[in-house]
């Protein structure tokens, strides 16, 4: 199984806004077949690793990241595919909770005869589609924040200055961020001030950027500050489809950029005053902050807009992983 | 000389203001003794490990961590000790600086026809005694400046409300710096809001806290504020020596205490002002950062004042090493 996540992570950045899933199928403690689903409509994971296993299938056992689809969708179900390849056995990390398999691929592979055994690794392989899975259970995207500032929690000097304060291998680490995600959302006072490109324009992913599926850009403009049509230095490489967002309820936006757009991972890259809002309202599933080792004043600005009367509301979290990159430290944190 | 360096480290709480040294005699690629200083006035590492090697140090090496001693002071020279015993070789990680040695005791053992060979792990041998090695090569301390925070670089409430920000876990390895120190350095406005303690009162630094010197509190009292004897509840336990320091001046009280007071690793413990002022007048060899996961807002106090006017004024670091301590992070950080 850990090889098959291994196998899904391969199609990370490029299955939006499919699951990333990998395949292995194993036959007398040999691998002879892997694969993993590259991209929406193209074929599924189980189906490229059993083309490469062609008889060898017989009797073999498939270890599958995700539950085997059973719905004809662009490609045909992977679950009847298995029991055409009379596979003997099926491991599956996790069961796909979307209402259009939901256990269904479970069960048309036993009722084939076939030996299905559920939750091995589960953790591990639902870490790879932390979105899809929670959209699929609750209708709300899974909201990454990122956020990066000094050591004493600045993320520009008091006049705006801020190029650079993390180094180029946080700032390339980001794109892996944005790879992922679906949308990115924006403050207008982050557009006005630095107008970013927020594309993805990494080299580093393993995958060409053109394979990666580009992010909507959500531009938050309660003020309607903005045009439309943005300035033409924003339209550099390729530009990214923009959403106005002119209400103030995020949960709505939220839910409209799973329900509209099949947006499942929402980055977050705005100012302090955006930040807080997503904290304060309790809408961020992890806060990813690349720290730069240096002090930027009291003067300077600060990180997030939120103010707390006692330290009882301050906002706390479980340090989920850190780990030095570049310079720099990358922080990821789960709200408690 | 690994193990030289980890029997070393068994005084490093105790040895003030003598330097922390290991030694291991090795007779035919055996262990025949070992040895640590543990105390000013009680014997040097080199007796300890020669009086257990006994008659099987006759043409043994001996692993020192640091230049043996030639003089007389409240035991006799180790360097003598060592001809006496008839080893036949001496590995020294480092030369001692202090002026009563640099080099005699090297020489005292080349002239009794010892083999000497100087420069093995010198750089972890010399990490035991920062403060003793620089304050005789420059009659200045080695200064670490002390701050718990928040991730948004906050170390209270607007309200002064900072109990606590960091865990215990965090909390108790604060006792080990303060172990380690001399003297440490506080600002009156600390001492007025919070009162701390400031002694060493921990279970964990492998000896009893009796054992320890006790540092010798600073209180930055430019202003005057306070009396020369402080309220009554400061009068804890062990009440430390205390030291007011009435001038602006403080890289004259840094020098003051290493001539006058022989200490030579200082802890800053210290509001936002006086760290700024340690950092602003680049007196700080090693920042330690401890750093709660959570966020407390931008009316929140910040952790340093100091007031760069643009990003190329910032302060930065290199990250010498970071590690999780309870639910907190340490950081430990290098000027650059």
């Amino acid at each position: 199984m850990m090889l098959a996540i291994e196998q899904g992570k391969r199609g990370l950045y490029t299955t939006r806004p499919n699951p990333a899933v990998g395949c292995v199928i194993v036959q007398a403690e040999s691998i002879v077949g892997q694969g993993f689903h590259p991209k929406a409509g193209e074929p599924h994971a189980e189906v490229f690793a059993l083309k490469e296993a062609g008889t060898r299938a017989v009797g073999a056992t498939a270890y599958v990241t995700l539950e085997p689809c059973s719905h004809t969708g662009r490609t045909p179900p992977c679950a009847l595919a298995l029991i055409a390849a009379d596979v003997k056995r099926v491991v599956i990390a996790g069961l796909d909770p979307n209402p259009q398999v939901a256990g269904r691929g479970v069960r048309l592979l036993e009722e084939a005869g076939i030996d299905v055994t559920i939750g091995v690794l589960t953790q591990q392989a639902e870490a790879l589609n932390r979105g899809f899975l929670k959209a699929m259970r609750t209708q709300m995207p899974y909201v990454r924040l990122k956020i990066a500032t000094s050591l004493d929690g600045r993320t520009a000097m008091a006049t705006g200055e801020s190029k650079w304060i993390t180094g180029p291998a946080a700032r390339e680490d980001v794109q892996k961020l944005r790879a992922r995600s679906g949308a990115i959302i924006t403050g207008s006072e982050t557009v006005i001030a630095d107008n970013p490109q927020l594309n993805v324009r990494s080299t580093q992913l393993g995958v060409h950027s053109d394979q990666v599926p580009t992010p909507i850009v959500v531009v938050l403009d309660r003020r309607r500050r903005l045009a439309h049509d943005l300035q033409s230095d924003y339209q550099l490489c390729r530009r990214p489809e923009t959403l106005y967002w002119h209400e103030d309820n995020l949960m709505a936006l939220l839910k409209n950029l799973v329900s509209e757009h099949q947006c499942y991972e929402v980055l977050v890259e705005a100012g302090a005053s955006v930040a807080g809002s997503f904290l304060a309202q309790q809408l961020v599933d992890e806060l990813i902050v690349y720290q730069a080792p240096c002090l930027l004043g009291a003067q300077a600005r600060p990180m997030v807009n939120f103010n707390p009367l006692s330290l009882a509301q301050q906002l706390r979290f479980d340090i989920d992983n850190y780990e030095q990159i570049g310079a720099d430290l990358k922080l990821t944190l789960l709200p408690l």
